[in-house]
């Protein structure tokens, strides 16, 4: 991935002429103002601070050319891909880095560089894809003398596969394309497909609970892991590989979001399905955000949910149109005909099914459901156009940094009796934290995932950048939506997990009492505080009511 | 329930002449020997010794009406109904009772029950039906100088329901019937039937992560559980009540399960369906079990799992048969039909659908795979008998034990790959524990869960009694059972939980960290261990290797 940004070098998404136009009205933007990448060799670093026998432990553990300390190294592990992340790396400027990156083989390996950094007190942030964008692989120190990324895509390997009960054993380090590739030739599919599929690993969608854009059927990453192993400080652990049992508390699903504080996760048995062959995208319209959220719950809650499930609300209805030419033009023509119907300024939502045969009897169920709630078919371009552009949503953010925009994604998930209140509250604590600095922002927002008894609101938030004070705006908006997500009764991430961005919220989330019993579950398997210091886990007494 | 069995006094269910004749002469027991149950009056118990000053609190905090320390709700709180339960109760010797039987009425009595127990060094165990099979309810006092019994079942509200979320937040005491009947008036279902549905409690079900007999499509408890209250010696927790989030670990999933030693499950928000209308049980014979086990595999990887799917074991079919004379006359008819079709020592499944329209064509396409993989309908005989039993298992059972029968159950579940193979293990386990002692048993099995990546085995073991060494011969057993099933990479328990019986495999199952982790959890929400003392999390150091 490229240092400053997401993706290969040789993919980029430039916006077009009628999206800068736009966006240069709407934002009051200068096209081309924003601040160009650094060139590597421009980075400043702090100084390394590994010391001699903590190398030659590390060395010996995993090999001398696994442990780096180059510049190069050290700046591509230095940062997650949150907007905060992009505006210093951007600025090439790099308050803190590892010390060194290590890069164990295979489990013993692990084990080794988990022990040497034990021994020589070196804080250890577990690093798959790097593709963080809550803060969760900053390389902090806590309370010791360096701070290593332990990166683990050495580590990618197929270990088992049991084509009878469909489960396959994965290192951690693999990641989203090869993960398929090994499966496909068995006509086996994972199919966990979050945002940061084409660079995030097996092991970080694990520590992370993360959802993918299927998830709705196929489920998050937390009922796709039957089982994990963790190297841990104190110890190993692993969780028996049986589709269910009663014996006691899930401690599966202690590891599954534990954000590498609480141990490395060393190998993961997920539950597979069979590829499917049939893909098939549509586009539905809805009058208004409730007649649509409407309608996806009533496919929810008759077992009749679509693969994917995107409604966006009426602002990224009208952007999406505006930026997507194809699909605009389309658009535009069929509108004259859904104008009589009350659909003119309505919610469009992508509504998708991917399997075998059964997807045409889906599909009818679902569409006979969608008509009764008042839906009108668009027809697949509007589908299609989502799944060809369903990884791209990153790469389009390095291209608004280019001309000087913020751009940050909130995420979250409630009851569907509480949806339309939340989505209200944060889009106006948006509205309200950016007018108030003088950066009124576009606030987008769609239904990602759906459950029976609710679903997950995902927010895009587009603003000029207040030059000079990014991060002082990033943390005004941030600020803002916790606690408007909070006071809303929702959780404070449906997929993004906790990392530092979200820790001020844990109280809300899970309590003092709850904050106390992982700090209890930390001190048992990481007596020293080696493992991602600083993220998840507030430190200390909790406060209560923040 | 009758304090020595299971059920009311008016309800029971006598074995047939026929089953009487077959069971005298397979197991060689003599009708009608069995111990009878001692009347309540010749029960011998333990002297109470709640002190002065417990006494006084315990009565602020939930009333003089509700501390009850007369001999028959002490009787009555005394033991679970595990086979060891009802020898003991039979047999009219109780080593152990409650001190006094504790009902508060809210949470707030709740609240202030736990800290009177907490200041007066009184052990707590929290007692819903009191149905446990495991030993989870057994009245032991740790270190403390009594033990209460914590009777939930005052607290039986509905407290809210969400009808646009299909959520319903219960207190824990309230049981499986009347969920049922508070919900039906709002066309609702909660869909959670375990065995002892007449008679369990909700915060038992959650407590005890159990599974229903259509857990398959509705899902365990801990699916259904959307969020918990908790009261701890330490304090409140409460989980988000939100449908999915990635705010780290899931403390949820640390509740679910925990049977009463962290703290009392004083809250449950469950995730409810629309009632349904239609049933459908049929009948299935399959060849082998094998045949069985792969045709039920196909339906669960194809999405087409029934709600209630029971294979019998070739054992377990035909003293199905011989026991149940409407379905054995009919299916000796069919039976000479099915001999030249290679089935006439096949394996009987039961096949359910309970849901809305969508169950024919569910129905039909089952079928579909059903006859691919070479399974033979039945018709609705086998199938309309297994639902009118549905709860009667635990009538047998007493009436099994009036004729001098042993009894147990044993529940296990593993990846498909391993099923064969922990079928034939724990068979041969109890054959072999049971053949050493003089007492050759009828060992029967069934699949009762199905999962995408594996099954639950359901074990039925009748033996003649060993009189005068009726707890020894289930000891050995039971060692048997437990030892063979952690030898096949099997979980100790799939829905009855841990308790007192299971804890000596739970190293096995989780591991020594694991096990360190259940006590630091406990450690903090628990730290004078007055919750449940002995059950679940082995106390001291963990025994690598058992």
């Amino acid at each position: 991935m490229r240092w400053w940004g997401w993706g290969e070098d040789s993919e980029s998404f430039p916006l077009s002429e009628a999206a800068l136009a736009l966006l240069s009205t709407e934002l009051d933007l200068t096209v081309g103002s924003g601040r160009c990448p650094a060139t590597i060799a421009d980075v400043a670093l702090p100084e390394g601070s590994l010391g001699g026998a903590a190398r030659e432990s590390l060395t010996a553990a995993v090999g001398a050319r696994h442990v780096r300390e180059d510049r190069d190294a050290r700046i591509h592990h230095a940062a997650g891909r949150g907007y905060p992340d992009l505006v210093r790396l951007r600025a090439g400027r790099l308050d803190r880095a590892p010390d060194a990156v290590v890069s164990p083989g295979d489990g013993v390996a692990l084990r080794a560089a988990l022990d040497a950094c034990g021994r020589h007190s070196v804080a250890v942030v577990p690093f798959g894809g790097g593709t963080s964008v809550v803060g969760g692989v900053e390389p902090m120190k806590g309370v010791h003398s360096a701070v290593v990324a332990l990166d683990l895509t050495r580590m990618d390997r197929l270990l088992e596969l049991d084509g009878d009960s469909l489960t396959a054993t994965f290192e951690p380090g693999i990641m989203g394309p090869a993960v398929e590739r090994e499966l496909a030739g068995h006509g086996l599919t994972l199919g966990h497909l979050p945002q940061s599929f084409e660079f995030s690993t097996v092991g970080g969608w694990v520590a992370t609970r993360s959802a993918g854009q299927i998830s709705t059927s196929v489920g998050r990453i937390d009922d796709l892991v039957q089982s994990v192993r963790v190297e841990a400080p104190a110890g190993s652990v692993r969780t028996l590989d049986v589709p269910a049992s009663a014996a006691g508390p899930d401690l599966r699903q202690l590891f599954v979001g534990s954000e590498g504080t609480l141990g490395v996760i060393s190998a993961a048995t997920l539950r597979l399905r069979r590829a499917s062959h049939r893909h098939h995208y549509e586009g539905w319209s809805f009058r208004s955000f409730e007649e649509g959220t409407d309608a996806l719950r009533a496919l929810a809650q008759a077992d009749a949910a679509p693969d994917v499930a995107r409604l966006s609300d009426r602002a990224e209805t009208e952007l999406s149109l505006a930026l997507a030419p194809a699909v605009g033009r389309s658009m535009r023509l069929g509108r004259a005909c859904l104008h009589g119907r009350g659909h003119d300024r309505g919610c469009v939502a992508v509504i998708g099914f991917e399997g075998g045969d059964e997807v045409s009897r889906r599909r009818g169920h679902a569409g006979e459901l969608l008509r009764n709630a008042r839906g009108l078919a668009l027809g697949q371009r509007p589908g299609a156009a989502w799944a060809q552009g369903r990884f791209r949503a990153p790469y389009l953010r390095d291209a608004l940094l280019d001309h000087g925009a913020m751009v940050e994604t909130f995420e979250t998930a409630t009851s569907w009796s509480r949806l339309g209140a939340l989505h209200e509250a944060v889009s106006a604590a948006l509205r309200e934290a950016l007018e108030a600095r003088g950066t009124p922002p576009l606030v987008l927002c769609h239904v990602s995932h759906l459950y029976r008894s609710g679903a997950s609101l995902y927010f895009t938030c587009i603003a000029r950048q207040e030059r000079g004070a990014e991060l002082d705006q990033w943390a005004a908006s941030k600020r803002a939506v916790g606690d408007a997500i909070v006071a809303a009764g929702a959780t404070i991430s449906h997929h993004h997990g906790v990392g530092r961005d979200h820790m001020p919220w844990m109280d809300a989330e899970v309590g003092g009492l709850g904050i106390e019993l992982l700090q209890a579950a930390k001190q048992q398997l990481d007596p020293h505080g080696l493992m991602n210091p600083g993220k998840l886990i507030p430190a200390g007494p909790s406060m209560p009511g923040r």
